[in-house]
């Protein structure tokens, strides 16, 4: 019989007390669990990254996993703590908006529950630290094979987040960077399909500049050309070969790309 | 059969190659085993902080697991290693005082024990680096059923660390940041039964400045907001809602923290 | 019966959303996998980074672990990925030398096979992201049992770096710093066989600048002596007491180190 797995995403810095303390709880109450960390460096309460982050990696996983995502600014509060079923993905977080890119506009979880039966929380949960004390025990009274209706009643909605998304017109479309991946490569929402249907001459732009031309993969760059491809994201992505187009365009999440037919 | 765990808590670095030989290492003597990462990033050689870390995260994990803490300034001195158990927990660490705030004042633990028998070290150990070469192997050893006696001596005698304690009189309590985390919040060493026991209208100073108020979650504080609260640790902290109260305060580690009846 | 064990050695960076997809795609192919982190913190593109830290790791886990490295400046481009077999040791890599220091010179692997059945990829593979398209369900289907020659055929040639190796003349041994570590120490390509032929009382001068003496391990010195000794990699390393000699000489990669018999 196969071990369950539970993976992490958190804002708590990697090597933190907070992620360890987590770790702990999981495994106390059940040992053979592989705890599986995505990342604890989403910057801290930005739960649009979290979003990002979210969707662009829980759709690899096999669908038995439990993934428990914590990035909480309204920790203590009366936001609630959700258990959702997404496509089959099971995840764990807060209600603030960071599984919204998870779902398609218009869609909805096939399951949403409150988490507010407090027999599968650690006694005495502190008021700052719900990852420890609910999401950590839960998730591991769910590997244990705890039915998630036991965890508490559906929810009747649940936040999501203002997506920006990429509008055209008239043979141009005008998106924005929304995430920079350490290589300082500018992942931009315009989706592939754009790319393709616009074609391999259009132009794009970020932030006024031009960007040289669209290539195929970051070997078709001479060094230090700075170039437009469609990245691992499935996204139109602004890219300096061995090199940083974050850096050397000075640009940040938010930034304005246009892609046209034309100059 | 569950299998077995380790932990490893370093500052080596995370992603540094003397983490990944020990996890090398104990694989190859055990590759049953789980390593679990606690943290890499304990501040080079910085004793207090890997006692406050192991402190704050050790008592959450079950008893079965073995923990092992490489934050030694004095490998290949005299210093001894060390097997100690502490409630009921296993841990393997120099002997320089790391493991000090598991214990409460004037307890001892149930069971120290010298690392003495080579034969479940690596042959031919490097005198730079027994991480490697004496607790991972000596974990592995320990993971696959060893009685801890196979290991050497009792010990006679255990390192502490002089751990300040705040003081209190007339109506005031002295205490120090002990902990600063990723989001800036200064944890402290005021205990929260002595914030319940000034009540939530007492007064926080910290270095000199007067903290708003005392809350019970980040949430009650407005944006920018410097607060007091009872830390997840169970220990007062400082915060700054949505912020950093260590850049706002520009305060580090030992900083004074004073809470009186009144102002 | 073992759960099978696969490494990860990236330059994606800790906590990357490319990290959590091929963790992702592993875990889908073959849920009973451990997957080890050893690092996702290779300067981006760093393939002779790399190279040290596969060399300075990988002997020391058990043979049957499958371990994968994507340090891939090359991606998309005709670069071959490879599975390569050396001292019993299982990688897949890019072609591009980063394995170059697990093999001796002159030596080859006993066995290089290119990636080139596209069976056992993911369908329709990005030309951006072959760690997580090709790399990683190629390793989930080897810890499945696979049979490596069904991968693809063998390798005519594969890619090795240009390893600096030290000159000797004259009672004088000429090397370079290859790797600094967390800690500010600076470890020189020039073999611990070659301190010991020179002694103990030999000289090491590190960028014109003569280096206190000869040490055994770092508590040997007095605080903040700059010392030389043999490091747990089998190197001669210049290292600072409770410092950082890299910080204190203003040294990196590539800066000469002599030893030498007299002054």
């Amino acid at each position: 019989m196969s071990h369950p797995i539970i993976t992490l995403t958190t804002d708590f810095g990697q090597g933190s007390t907070y992620v360890a303390a987590m770790k702990g709880v999981i495994l106390r109450h059940n040992p053979q669990v592989h705890i599986v960390d995505l990342t604890h460096d989403i910057p801290p309460q930005d739960i649009h990254h979290a979003a990002f982050f979210l969707a662009a990696t829980i759709p690899f996983f096999p669908e038995e996993v439990i993934h428990v995502a914590v990035v909480d600014p309204g920790v203590g509060t009366t936001r609630a703590l959700l258990y959702l079923e997404i496509d089959g993905h099971r995840l764990l977080a807060p209600d603030n908006g960071c599984c919204s890119r998870l779902i398609e506009p218009g869609q909805a979880p096939s399951r949403v529950i409150c988490l507010e039966s407090q027999k599968y929380w650690r006694s005495n949960p502190s008021a700052t630290f719900h990852g420890r004390d609910i999401l950590a025990p839960v998730a591991a009274h769910l590997s244990l094979g705890l039915d998630p209706t036991r965890l508490g009643p559906k929810a009747a909605s649940f936040e999501r987040l203002a997506i920006p998304t990429p509008t055209e017109r008239a043979g141009q479309i005008e998106g924005e960077v929304i995430y920079i991946d350490r290589f300082g490569n500018l992942i931009t929402n315009i989706p592939a399909t754009s790319v393709e249907r616009f074609g391999p001459r259009s132009c794009v732009q970020v932030a006024s500049r031009l960007v040289g031309r669209i290539v195929s993969t970051y070997g078709d760059a001479a060094a230090g050309e700075c170039v437009a491809l469609v990245s691992s994201f499935g996204l139109l992505e602004v890219a300096v070969a061995g090199g940083s187009a974050a850096e050397l365009l000075g640009l940040r999440r938010g930034a304005k790309v246009i892609m046209s037919t034309h100059v």
